[in-house]
């Protein structure tokens, strides 16, 4: 239908599943992730023969849906995915709900049985009607395919309007659940033919003139603020010197640059999120803290400098010291921004929730603030910027000290090796906090990427390549670089699969501890007994054979300079290298709290 | 609680869990498979303190929960699974679909935030309330933990149902979601402690005495028919000469005994599913038939051979011949009898459903039906056991001629080598087909076990760790040997870390035709265009890295010499041990058609 080297199908299935991609791709739908199978047949076909979508090949369902959602996570733009029936459906789940929970917006697609051969212990045949519960915003299941007027106004419709609402706030994940009769390929029916030309209606048949949308959808994002409460708003923190501004993870385009001249005229710290997008980026904004994680969990410090008002825009940021912060000045007007109707308070702290559109939030509020009587900066204001260059300058110093492999020293290394326009894609458990400690503020664009809404150790390497396959698609190809711990790697070594089949280039940081390194920060750690069974599970795996197997290179890091060495090579030669960090993770929890004590110590000098 | 060597918790948390694992171990629990995490450490020390439970530990929840899955139906007893809050439950789903569809008896916790921290963008939570939607036959959001004569009642009782509940009729996973605050460690709790000794009521704080279960549960199972209903058939079937017994996958224990005299008594053929565990055990009757899959197929003899009745146990059997023969006869009486409540006719063609006790139900026909005036058997019996016979022995000496590698032959050369008592595992896609060609009657009792509930290929290599962690666990140690395909190996390969972590035996038959070889039987395969692409997914994989990373042993049998052999020292030497048959996915269906038209010739002579 797409493409004139295929001329129009014969079967009754295929007229309306292709009309169905050609309006998904209409709607800009430019990928599509899928593993093979035969009910999915119809789908296979139709998004092969379009041109105007790239298919991608996964085999395993749950590496497929994290791989599509990183696709579409890093392009910013809808990634449809589907899978045959039966239990490869299901193995989409964890993927769904961490889009689900972060707005990706993925357009599921799982082939069916049809009705007659549900329930009815027909073989691949489960019950896929809503399979993925409350975790998608939307679900339908679709009507079987026919070839009449009638049906294809429905499937082009059922497209335009799904891959709309994958965008529509709160942006997430659509099913669509296809059932689909024998034959399954595209031979002519004889017995169910097509309608004669002269019954076809041109628009139902062809799609619109010119490569129309069949539909046209417009969702607008949510709108401003009524003035009034603008008003209110500025008028209470024009009396409030000691205030803070926080930034979450997933900020939507365009916020930095929104909220900086607003941070300036409250003489506001703003403590932000390693996701944020707003340390590492061509912003130079004195106002912009990266360290809190580590001087906020002292007590000395959070004691001393009690807020009076928080302005947060989006969920809540990686860092638990800024949360147990927040807790301790249970009293402090906490005003929540948010982009996507989502209620991002585990606190139960929060007093003003805004939902609303924090771009034009940020330009109303600053229009309703008058310009500083003086361009001096608060005590507040400096004592904070002080905290955070003290932090960061006595992190820096005593990390160099250590003889033993400390494994935050990968992110201020990374800091340094990443250049200009790069993702670093960051695991989940240590990864993330490490980062939020030693990643800092640097004067390069430098896209910070994490699943951070269920915090899964799950997916991420999968999650990683789809990113790099975004970036690949682009006419300028960037580097990416995976920081990832063992555990994490493990559990998603089938993922590795994509980079093979489809040649993508990833730099791999595995961060080897032998288990779950978190554990040893955590209460559980005092008590020995059963400890390493229950919790630090060591798996003894040696990586090296897997990734080989995979085609990629591997190669440990025994050092800093070999680890800049081998991180310089990833970046230049690209493929899937692996460049592994040996730690211990009894040694990395006692190295992390010396540092503590250091900022401490550093930090008693603030006036 | 269980142990002296633990004394009473004194966190009101563990006095609640703790009571909660202890009934459990009451109810007959005997393993629980877990994988680390934070919020369920309350349940992690809990059954790791239990003595009368053993703890199995996994990374990824997705292999956990099969292996779980295949501990619990090679046993034939609950096993319980835990893991954390977030994604990591999302993990279990493809598991928990699979048990609900076969009846195995899976009692699934998952560690959840409370109430207040729900949907609020806390770290890790996600929406777990009917998180595996309809797939667990029972779900229950548990109350938060308490110290309280009554809430250690209810803890107590819910165990107790819970677990009886995963094996009353119908048999199934169950779903238990558990919240848990802070502090999660047994820690005593100054501001919470448990109430004084004098108001604890003995029975919720120790549970019954003499190790009784709070609740004790009988489920009995479904009951015999009505005699009046048995009557009119076996008045039925007395008129009816051309009868069949057609047994489906995992029938209740003792079915054999029941159904042989029965067969004998009407003198219909007995087709027997592959994982009927009719084929191969201490039965020598000759009423029962192996080879149907190859020349149900064949159109010279479905047509010659109509049958009048069927009397059907259970699932549809494997072979898809035989669902195309049932639809061919479509006014051929058929009768399924089930134990489970299910409704396995895929076809719309059964005419009467029986869900009842099937081994009362033999019992009370057989006693129904006179004595057979001739013990002649019927010119259709002797027609259908020399079907059976002729297709048998030309497959066998065909199979002899073939120079290439004919996959089939795997399991031709198991049915010799295999020992009595040796248990069979068989993947999804081409081995269970060919395991249904291949494998005839031994006068062995070998076990054949899948996973046909939605037929995946996922969770393969784990269900068959999981059934060989359940052969570790009996007195007498016996062999056990997995057939498997390179995606389905593929799919699960993050499964053998259990092999390694528990020291498991398990020898796996890989056969690699590097990729899909079942879509080369299918009508796909007729469009060379896309094919290889959309179907044929080859991965190009060298397995042996892998392997070898898990501590396996990897060997190629290059002949079937080298294939008996790697075969005997598997069963031997125990440990993980794959032997790898390379194959082709082109010539192996000619190898197949080849055979099928020799069946055909060879049926010619057929009375």
């Amino acid at each position: 239908m797409q493409s004139s080297k295929y001329p129009m199908p014969q079967n009754p299935t295929y007229a309306y599943i292709e009309a169905f991609v050609e309006e998904l791709a209409r709607a800009g739908v430019r990928h599509v992730v899928y593993c093979p199978g035969s009910r999915s047949t119809p789908l296979a076909y139709a998004f092969a023969q379009t041109p105007h979508i790239r298919s991608w090949l996964h085999i395993d369902e749950r590496s497929a849906a994290f791989f599509a959602f990183g696709l579409a996570k890093a392009l910013g733009e809808t990634v449809a995915l589907f899978c045959t029936s039966g239990t490869a459906a299901a193995n989409f789940l964890p993927a769904v709900v961490e889009a689900h929970l972060t707005h990706i917006p993925l357009l599921v697609l799982t082939a069916d049985r049809p009705p007659e051969l549900r329930d009815c212990g027909a073989p691949q045949a489960i019950d896929q009607n809503r399979l993925f519960g409350i975790h998608t915003k939307w679900y339908m299941d679709v009507a079987l395919p026919e070839a009449s007027n009638a049906a294809l106004r429905y499937v082009r419709t059922l497209a335009s309007r799904a891959a709309a609402q994958t965008l529509a706030v709160p942006a997430g994940p659509i099913h669509l659940n296809l059932p689909f009769r024998e034959p399954l390929t595209q031979d002519p029916q004889p017995a169910n033919p097509l309608p004669p030309l002269a019954q076809r209606e041109p628009t139902a048949w062809q799609g619109r003139a010119d490569q129309f949308p069949y539909v046209t959808v417009q969702d607008a994002p949510l709108g401003p603020l009524p003035e009034s409460t603008i008003l209110a708003l500025a008028k209470r923190l024009q009396r409030r010197e000691r205030g803070l501004i926080v930034v979450g993870p997933n900020p939507p385009a365009g916020l930095a640059e929104a909220l900086l001249p607003l941070a300036s005229r409250l003489g506001y710290p703003m403590l932000a999120d390693p996701l944020s997008q707003m340390r590492c980026a061509h912003i130079d904004h004195q106002n912009v803290l990266s360290s809190y994680d580590a001087f906020l969990r002292l007590r000395s410090f959070a004691e001393r400098y009690e807020p009076e008002v928080v302005l947060r825009f989006g969920p809540m940021p990686t860092a638990k010291p800024f949360l147990l912060y927040m807790q301790r000045y249970a009293e402090c007007e906490q005003v929540v921004i948010d982009s996507q109707n989502d209620w991002h308070d585990p606190t139960q702290l929060v007093s003003t929730m805004l939902h609303t559109d924090p771009l034009a939030f940020c330009r109303d509020l600053l229009h309703a603030l008058p310009e500083p009587l003086a361009t001096d900066t608060t005590p507040w204001l400096s004592a904070w910027r002080q905290a955070d260059m003290l932090t960061r300058q006595t992190l820096l110093t005593s990390i160099e000290d250590f003889t033993a492999t400390f494994e935050g020293r990968v992110f201020t290394e990374l800091s340094e090796l990443l250049p200009e326009d790069a993702t670093l894609f960051v695991g989940n458990s240590m990864p993330v906090r490490d980062l939020d400690t030693f990643f800092w503020c640097q004067r390069k664009a430098i896209r910070v990427l994490g699943n951070r809404g269920a915090n899964g150790i799950d997916g991420i390497i999968s999650s990683a390549l789809g990113a790099s396959a975004a970036t690949s698609t682009t006419s300028k190809k960037t580097p990416i670089v995976l920081v990832i711990g063992d555990l994490s790697f493990f559990h998603d070594l089938n993922g590795l699969l994509a980079a093979r089949l489809h040649q993508l280039d990833l730099t791999i940081v595995l961060i080897n501890n032998d288990g779950g390194g978190i554990f040893s920060f955590l209460p559980q750690a005092a008590t020995p007994e059963h400890f390493e069974e229950l919790f630090g599970t060591p798996t003894g795996l040696d990586f090296a054979p897997v990734i080989q197997m995979y085609g990629g290179h591997h190669t440990f890091a025994l050092d800093w300079g070999a680890f800049r060495q081998e991180i310089a090579t990833g970046l230049t030669q690209g493929g899937l290298r692996v460049v592994e960090v040996r730690s211990e993770r009894a040694s990395n929890v006692t190295m992390h709290r010396q540092l503590w004590q250091a900022v401490e110590k550093a930090l008693g000098s603030l006036p």
